[in-house]
């Protein structure tokens, strides 16, 4: 049996070593440094660049393998968090239980912050892909990330969710939303994985069906902890999408429904992995814990 | 002798077919490509691209090669006037003669778009590198790139400027804030027509001293166009440097010498191309435009 908790936490530290060390001591000291690093380091779960190392774990390769790459999509995550808590978008003061960038800096510097993360990211990855892997797998990844994170992804799906607030949206139009606006970045997590490890036809279509469940009932769950989740758990306010008239999951459903939604997602993803053995079992296990975490 | 007005006409419009070429007619309906493409189409001098394609033709490269690399690199640059216009940077109405794109839309989606223009050029850079050119070639690219538009780059350029406003430089300072802030692109859109059109050592390194220098004259002029231009010819207002108390060449050593150092720069930039024939000549005439150029 594997121990999540463990997992997950040598995992976090992995990945949070290697965040610490992408600025040198005296870059820090800059303000637009220091923005980077107060979002980029404020105690994320770090989901992303975990299943893409254990995307990558389940096809046999070894998580340092790609752990810049799964970095470089934290980084992207980050910088989305950083604009979607912007005044003008969603307004909020409070992310991961420390105050926002543009709280703890200004509206400018966490602008200017997130826009740096996003375009570090690709540095970094294209540094990683000209000493490490195949150029062209590289710049299949490059594409795969860019794709899902731009405006045919993330970005379209963080539009379409302002655009939708105060007028009631569809359960098909709620899911395609999701799709783009968390789905898309869980995916390309997974899938990236899976391409550095070169993945067999078969193995990446499945760990694409895998990976598309949990961002759906990653998001449902997210809607549900901002009805029921406990604020000091969570670090952020709960009863926020209410107040902001926003289209969720259990206002469409009910919230038992979203919750059973949400367990069903999970239990069919983990079936997508029947055909794989051991080394998958991180990513097993992490299907389980989206339903269940409290934050 | 080259006709430069034909010449860029000629760049200009191959330029914008292939950028208006970039998003269906369904996409364009929507709000978020709609915004991309209201900043995108506004009219801009093509300079960047331009310069990626007239380094290619320096080397011997056709312009078709490096088109879509070029309007990458345009994409780039729409993106951050996109979000220097915003109201928490420069607070600008006015770009190109029409509204900004927060104010044709509103702040979200200003700043989604410019968030989207960015992550594209990484999804058109990497898909174009996958079809054409060697990948390690590509990827050399894509660094250079992000790197000269990233925190490094570009991004710590404006954050450098506002930070600046209200309290006075040294001009090592400000130097080093534009080499930063334009420069930075500017030699990155020259340095990525060299290495695509495969320039030898020596070629890149006298190509590389041509744009460092044509980049830096060309903030000399803006800055001197931003006191005796003409709003009408340069489509937005001038005199805003003072009003903000921004930190300009003609502020820290007069008008007439800082457009005798403009017209210095861009004779010795044209020196350091004296080894190239007469297809390095779009590059010798638009130096000399940058100096002579009334928007």
């Amino acid at each position: 049996m594997l121990d999540l908790t463990h997992y997950l936490k040598t995992r976090q530290k992995q990945v949070n070593d290697k965040l610490m060390a992408l600025f040198s001591p005296i870059e820090k000291k800059k303000r637009l440094f220091a923005a980077m690093q107060h979002s980029l380091m404020a105690g994320g779960k770090r989901i992303r660049p975990i299943l893409c190392i254990s995307a990558a774990e389940a096809v046999g390769a070894c998580s340092d393998d790609v752990l810049t790459v799964a970095c470089a999509i934290e980084c992207i995550h980050t910088y989305s968090l950083i604009h979607d808590d912007l005044p003008s978008m969603d307004n909020d003061d409070l992310r991961r239980g420390i105050p926002t960038c543009h709280k703890a800096f200004d509206d400018a510097t966490a602008i200017l912050a997130g826009d740096a993360l996003l375009t570090l990211a690709f540095e970094l990855l294209s540094t990683e892909f000209l000493s490490k892997f195949h150029p062209e797998n590289g710049l299949h990844v490059i594409r795969l990330i860019a794709h899902a994170s731009g405006p045919y992804g993330m970005i379209e799906g963080q539009m379409q969710d302002i655009t939708a607030e105060q007028h009631r949206l569809t359960l098909d139009e709620l899911e395609n939303l999701h799709r783009l606006k968390t789905g898309a970045l869980i995916a390309a997590s997974v899938n990236t994985g899976a391409l550095l490890a070169r993945a067999t036809d078969e193995q990446s279509h499945l760990l694409n069906d895998y990976a598309q469940k949990i961002g759906l009932a990653f998001q449902v769950i997210d809607d549900v902890l901002n009805i029921k989740g406990d604020p000091d758990c969570l670090g952020k306010a709960v009863g926020t999408d209410l107040v902001l008239q926003k289209n969720t999951y259990p206002g469409l459903m009910g919230l038992d429904t979203a919750e059973k939604k949400a367990h069903q997602l999970v239990e069919s993803a983990i079936e997508s992995l029947i055909s794989f053995d051991h080394r998958a079992d991180p990513l097993r296990s992490i299907a389980e814990y989206i339903v269940q975490r409290d934050r």
